[in-house]
């Protein structure tokens, strides 16, 4: 089969890297702007128009790996539509445009996989899926961000500030210059749109699932985790309740005999919850140049061989409702404002602000008052605590 | 697809259950000594002969789940002779007799597929042998045996001695009768003969591959490792250094960070490093009636659609050398005898028996060692240490 990468970024070039072990895939073109540095050698196989690959009979497949949504939208249905199937990485695509997409791929007779777009390196969305076969999933969630958990992982560790790790997490590449989408939690409500759609076969939306992120967390929030022997890390949440699903982005507390714990540096752990096979959890790299890439290419491989099993099949249309997903928050707040107020089960002050553990509550009400806090201009940051 | 069940213990059962949720799959018949318990609605289905099911043509696929060796040998040669395919979570049967087994699916164009004989309802075989589509494995790893993990688990969290907490591990159906396969290490034993051998594309033998279980451990030995923070589990360990690979079952202590500590009650946790993916790991259920069963109706679902990701794929005859693996050992013996002498880096004396931290040490050196003392008849107990 011959393939094309279009975008030679870190996870393009890994795609390249990952297809030369593997027998009878031949990458038979690259889109970047002009050569990449360090691929002088084949140079005859880079193009300039994505054009040139769209018009290319030979190409059966086109990995995307530009990222964004603009721009990758069209380029994929311009691929498809000249009857071409397609591998992305690019969670913001699929979490954006997958119903869009999807048909489109129905209309062209092609397939469009994106296993690496949800947990890089780890087989997440392909073996959820093909848990489908046999079970009904009725919970997802994980640790989706490499960066935040670096940043999470490193200020438990050491004790230092959010700032200072940010600043590391940078120098080590494990966060972008503009680290927004990370640490405000949007990678990781994009990897939970696609997560959720493809356990339960629905087509929840981005706007749907309230998010907060970990970018207003201090050494003052870890240093009373660690006193009480609790760890912090930024979940993605998600399980059916009845006829709706709960669906949710937010920093969660684990005690120290969760798995959660124990996932150090910039690692992932992704859990699905079956009727039948239980819980069962995926860990490992979630992003980087070489697991990415392999990943890119087992999807490859699978469109290739006729594995058919990283598509989300929509059978259901669930709205998502977060008032039945109820438990307790840990809150620190420059003021207790009315709206937390109900719900408040301990308050200590500590230096000059107010540290809250609340009643269970339920995570639409809690979300809705983290988002009247910030109207407010309060200083602020919550987490989940389990029961 | 038309299958027959033939065993209709937990894991028959089990498949069964699983299978009824499965569009276009229907189990025609299944092979047990009268119609079991509970099942008197599809009386029509069960069989008393093997012949019943090798005779008829309408059967595609048989699953075996009778366990033991020798009888479900027997059958299912007889199924693949009369060009049936078979799905079987018979770890014993497949350690032991792979290559005639393959070699016979081969000659009559069926396919035999084991994923449930290693990690019970995590698909840890399929995703091994799908990982090595596109990466070299350098090593597996992990937790497999539910049973030593229960009462491990059991003895670290209550200080309970080993024959209370197996007595217990019986109550609740997590030990046979006869535990021994478990508590000795046979059993991991298996799961680590065919995890390598799917990793590395070999043929390493059970007879290779020392084994130390945890039937000699003591509560007192927990107690001290509690003390330093480390936490016991038995585990099956294979790993590729040059020309050969290590392999071997002993039980190892980890720090609080490794993801191994955090493993409670009777679930597993089973990792492979690849050169492109690096470190991955499945954690759930290893054993079970549903969990099981499921994982048999995967592998069913997996050849009824041409999905070929469960077979040993050999292409090289590693030979086994647990000489270069080399790592530190917690021993407490009730004498202190030449043959283990010279590693002993610390020694201390506690209540008439010794406490001995080694250098580090081979596999192959500690595990003669442990023969020693086993035939010189002392008592004592042996974990490894990491570096």
């Amino acid at each position: 089969m011959k393939i094309a990468i279009v975008g030679f970024g870190v996870v393009g070039s890994g795609a390249y890297e990952a297809a030369q072990s593997v027998k009878g895939l031949e990458v038979a073109a690259i889109l970047n702007k002009g050569v990449a540095k360090g691929y002088e050698h084949i140079a005859g196989l880079f193009r300039n128009s994505i054009d040139d690959i769209v018009n290319d009979p030979e190409i059966d497949l086109v990995v995307e790996a530009i990222g964004g949504v603009d721009l990758p939208r069209e380029y994929v249905m311009k691929c498809m539509n000249a009857g071409k199937h397609i591998v992305t990485p690019n969670k913001n695509l699929i979490s954006a445009c997958y119903e869009e997409l999807s048909a489109c791929a129905k209309a062209n007779g092609v397939r469009i996989a994106f296993t690496p777009s949800s947990g890089g390196g780890i087989p997440w969305l392909f073996n959820l899926r093909r848990t489908r076969r046999t079970d009904r999933i009725s919970a997802v969630r994980g640790i989706v961000n490499g960066t935040c958990n670096y940043i999470l992982d490193a200020m438990h560790q050491s004790g230092a500030s959010f700032d200072d790790m940010l600043v590391k997490a940078k120098e080590l590449g494990y966060a972008e210059s503009n680290p927004a989408a990370d640490i405000e939690g949007t990678d990781t409500l994009r990897k939970t749109v696609i997560s959720a759609n493809t356990a339960f076969g629905t087509s929840i939306k981005e706007s749907d699932v309230p998010v907060y992120g970990i970018d207003s967390i201090k050494a003052c929030d870890i240093e009373y985790f660690g006193k009480l022997g609790l760890t912090c890390r930024l979940m993605m949440n998600a399980s059916i309740h009845g006829d709706s699903v709960s669906a949710y982005v937010e920093p969660v507390l684990f005690g120290p005999d969760a798995l959660e714990a124990s996932v150090g540096t910039n690692n992932n752990l992704i859990t699905l919850v079956g009727d039948c096979v239980g819980t069962l959890s995926f860990y490992g790299q979630g992003a980087g140049k070489m697991p990415t890439g392999q990943s890119v290419i087992q999807d490859v491989i699978d469109i290739r061989d006729g594995i058919n099993l990283s598509a989300i099949e929509t059978s259901a249309d669930y709205k998502v409702d977060n008032t039945a997903e109820v438990h307790r928050y840990y809150i620190r707040c420059s003021e207790i404002l009315p709206c937390i107020e109900n719900f408040c089960d301990k308050v200590e002050e500590y230096r000059g602000a107010y540290r809250v553990i609340t009643k269970p509550v339920s995570v639409a009400c809690m979300h809705e008052a983290g988002r009247e806090m910030r109207e407010e201009g309060l200083a602020f940051f919550f987490a989940g605590m389990g029961e």
